[in-house]
């Protein structure tokens, strides 16, 4: 096996000396360096992610949430958010490695104006059957389950037609992403809001039952042309795939949301995930390159993530950092359990730095040094 | 605009003299000719298909198909199957360009022996309920309307499993196409019958609702991993289309079964559409290279093929030739109508040779010539 | 191993009756059939061609071209050419499989008008220094063994700017594939002549060295950008090669003509190979699916093609046909032999129709059964 | 035109108070934080890259880079690498954005230890003719303007055959890139050395000339199979675009070096160019995401960059940051200029966030605000 030692030939090991910290500070003068003095860093044996494990609690989180709702108004909010932050990750905003989540209250009756950025957009919605949200001119409308995208580049707007209830959503963007890579843009629409098409979901309506409609121009977008993927028949299709296959040893039975015109990731930067434990089901521990943000949509159990373990009920949400082991465990014992999640997985494929490994030791289970919560 | 003058300089225009005939039986004798005598037969100014518009009323073949159950066994026949032939292609067995069908019937509990062909099938379901197929250990049951398909190269055997009823569903093969390319290929299950997986339908199960199961392999063979279409959710979609969009002007709101990895068509050679004509809607005409054998698969009406009417009413097959101009009409003032059909289209696109043109006379609609009946 | 047993279950074997004669009458009349009729002719156990193996001498041919020249009048020929027509393909004026080829004479300043086609062509120059044609407004000037493409649709014009010497030149073209699936189009440029651009050879010049040029539109026709292949470039490609790898057991020392911006084939109907055999190299004997046209471009040999020897030079053309044993030997002791071949290889790829199956008895060596001559 | 006014409707505006200061803190406690209170820092008008130009004297570094031969052995080191790091960027030992790059020097004869990392490389040699690199078993020898890449994944080492000259080249890496997406993985070669093939060079040999190798498997992986681009070929390349095209209004006339067979970047994360400038042009100012680092490779001129002019001569290394307008000049008013770059347009196309704009103002010039140097 590999020996992490950085002491071996192939690796940096040169001990400082008056005549080189002297040397560094000419270097440094030019703006230069001498990569040996950071090789090791720079050249890890493997990931080393600031981010941490950790699980943001629905019922904790709910109250706060709710109490933003008189506190700041939606239109000085620009968007009424609370976001979840990694304790590694702050300076970036940022859930896990390079995604940003966070959980958005509108009021009944409320709405808000339209703007667009470069960053990609997803909701998950966690309660509340009012939420609408117009993209690109499309008007949907979502409840609680429904998993809808907002993809980069698109104008939107969202609002509650609820006459009595809030909506509490999940966001997931890659802002962190697109703003380490210098690419982030933001606009405010020209009108201030969009006037949407006259029929309600209308990519959801034209991309049902594995037929895709024909003769229309091409679609040539980077992100799928269906917007939203409702609760039911997401639900559905995964009672379907438990009935035709066992699932992954990792993660039971898991289907992507996928873009119908190339079978890929939704978006080019973030995929999404549902997945089934079967009652009573424990998964095997993997790893992957990638970073994950869990939603427990259904069922109670825990995951255990690099050793800890972590308890989760409907509602809440945990991530797991890149390279860190994890498995997944259904306490239900009669009912199934179900994990919506969102991924960086798509860039990890396009930059071919995807890598997967098995946790092999003790029948694919972790010890668990120690509890998440 | 263009004459089709073949006098004109840039055509062939060369007229025979005692001289040039006797070099042409010079250049015979070598395997030889000069191109000036055929050029402008083979680079004619617009496609010159020896097929026709066809329509096969099944009505009429209804009771011949039902002969052929105590006629033949279904051993010996291999399939027993009444092809339709179209009589500019008799030579090829093709119902249109190099496309063929055909009708095929199983009795009560009858089942045949597996084999596979480099050839592509597919199946549309006309009557009985006991259908089923088997695709390389998929075992499928198949009702009136569904679309299944047997792509190139995989086992494959059928059967009916009613008790009382026989089974008649349309195939529609590229064996004129696969032979006329000299790559044709044809072998009999070394067991004679396949081994089928214990789930049935389990290629519909895995594939339902917008979501693809995620962590298997990575699909890479040329066509659809689903193989099976049922009536209810196709038609459902059609519906739902129906209330997003106007659909195409020449094809009412039409829809592509699709593979759901990749959005294109269900195999390299041949696709499938299901479309809906509106209560008394008339489509305007237009033309495209590839060839299309289409079923009526619900109400009644007709088309305008190259200037004929064809009446058509449930059950019934017919043709389009490339190239030839065709309409439909919906002659129910209160019910949609629905035309399933199969074409050579990704051979068209394949290739770079698909070219449409829409019909701008007449308000779209060509005059009708000739009765096709 | 396989038996090809039509009498076999699995396969049809139905015998003739009175009853049945009667039967296949009354289906005639309804423009149908009994599959099981023609079932083994249809789906036969494998590939069986009508084109059969020919080699045309250059030596005799060339007077025959040339012959053509006083003969008749470019102009009044539309091109002045000699076709190689295959035996059994003398309906679809084919050289082999759907596949056309000729040789055409243009006489010193002569040229010709502009017209384009849905079909595709390309060019092999035999000899004559003076050949020049404009292919989409891009004048190319080609010499022997340079190969060049005229892709689908795009407007053409030939001539020889030669004060003294023809051009002859082979031209290969997917006619009879392109005919046979009932898109071809053909139009007369409505000036008679294109207005070329100022630079000649400017694809060549833009698509050197392993290098694109960057920030231009992409490009997203279907076939090459790159519209010529020069002798020199190309053999000096092939020597270096021949220093770096091995090469094929069946080819020698091949290479693909391909498309800089893909990789792949030059057009998507055709493929254009060059491959070198080593001083006294003789390959093993292989069989695929596709049809193939071979030149000699250097050195003299001979190919065994279906059990018969075809000895060939500089200059002669020969044929394979699709799913034929084929082997190739360099008679000259100490210099290196070059065949220039043209194929469909292309079709059967994207339409999932190719199958090669090396030759194992005998060292991979047919016997000889016949001489070809 | 838009305005920046972070005070606009559609912004975030919510001033502090003495209660939402108390939920920020309870928030804090959850790892939760108020979207609004970094929205418009974390949703930017437009890319805030903290990376500034710069430009690094060759004249200045190379005595630096000589110093490090004798101060610390390339054993040690792992490389003997002086890095060129963004004073915005120290703490990602980048050079511009998420991109990496180095001189590195190798004394005559000496060699190093064979390593791999899921962190991609490329070289571009500025002096000594004994360079050789070791790439996954194939031998490169390098010289003077030589390109050439280590793909992610790929064993490498290197050396300096010469017998009395170090080398030294210009090594660009992603590993800030991977580093900062969390996917970064190093290995030292379990034998210390590879075992390289015969043939020096293999995949150039292979890939010359506008033909690809055939019969060989396909090749699927993420990179470029060509793995060195020498100067000759890559010159003269852009000497014959030259002839034949204008080139681009901001670049001159530049290429890309490219994978032979995808017609893409040679890298999933990094492409490179080479630009001609002809004598005396200056190019007009554009910008766009993504960033670059250019080497000046023949003659001398300057940027601008951000309204700063940079002055360059042969060796040269500078910096532009995503976003940041730059324009070119070539001084020489008799010569070509040519600069060498690599970036990571790839990430930002596969990533859908390329954008490009063209500076209007001023026959598209920027005035100069501020001298570089």
């Amino acid at each position: 096996m590999t020996t992490y030692d950085d002491s071996r030939l192939g690796r940096a090991r040169v001990n400082d000396s008056p005549e080189l910290i002297a040397y560094y500070e000419e270097l440094a003068k030019l703006d230069a360096g001498a990569l040996w003095t950071v090789a090791n860093d720079i050249e890890p044996w493997y990931p080393q992610p600031r981010s941490v494990p950790v699980l943001w609690r629905y019922e904790e989180l709910r109250p706060l949430v709710a109490k933003a709702l008189p506190l700041v108004r939606a239109d000085d909010a620009g968007r009424r958010v609370v976001m979840l932050v990694n304790p590694g990750r702050r300076e970036l905003s940022a859930a896990v490695g390079l995604l940003y989540t966070g959980l958005q209250i509108m009021g009944p009756g409320e709405s808000m104006t339209a703007h667009r950025h470069a960053a990609a957009a997803l909701r998950f919605v966690h309660e509340g059957t009012g939420a609408w949200t117009i993209v690109d001119g499309e008007k949907l409308k979502v409840g609680p389950g429904d998993f809808a995208v907002t993809p980069n580049g698109t104008w939107h707007e969202h609002g509650n037609e609820s006459e009595d209830a809030p909506v509490i959503w999940q966001d997931g963007l890659d802002i962190p992403l697109v703003n380490t890579l210098d690419a982030n843009f933001y606009e405010v629409h020209p009108e201030l809001h969009q006037a949407p098409g006259a029929v309600v979901n209308s990519s959801v309506l034209r991309h049902g039952g594995n037929l895709l409609p024909y003769g229309t121009e091409r679609w040539t977008r980077p992100y799928s042309p269906l917007l939203a993927w409702p609760w039911e028949p997401s639900y559905h299709a995964l009672l379907d795939l438990a009935r035709a296959a066992e699932g992954s040893p990792y993660d039971g039975v898991i289907m992507e949301y996928t873009n119908p015109v190339t079978g890929g990731s939704v978006m080019p930067t973030m995929s999404a995930h549902l997945q089934l434990l079967r009652p009573g089901q424990a998964t095997r521990a993997h790893r992957h390159t990638g970073s994950v943000v869990y939603t427990a949509a259904r069922g109670h159990g825990y995951s255990v993530i690099a050793g800890r373990r972590f308890d989760w009920t409907k509602g809440d949400v945990f991530c797991v950092p890149s390279w860190a082991w994890h498995e997944h465990v259904n306490l239900d014992p009669s009912e199934d359990a179900c994990l919506f999640s969102f991924n960086d997985f798509p860039v990890m494929r396009s930059l071919a730095l995807h890598r997967e490994e098995a946790y092999t030791d003790n029948g694919g289970h972790q010890p668990v040094v120690q509890d998440g919560q």
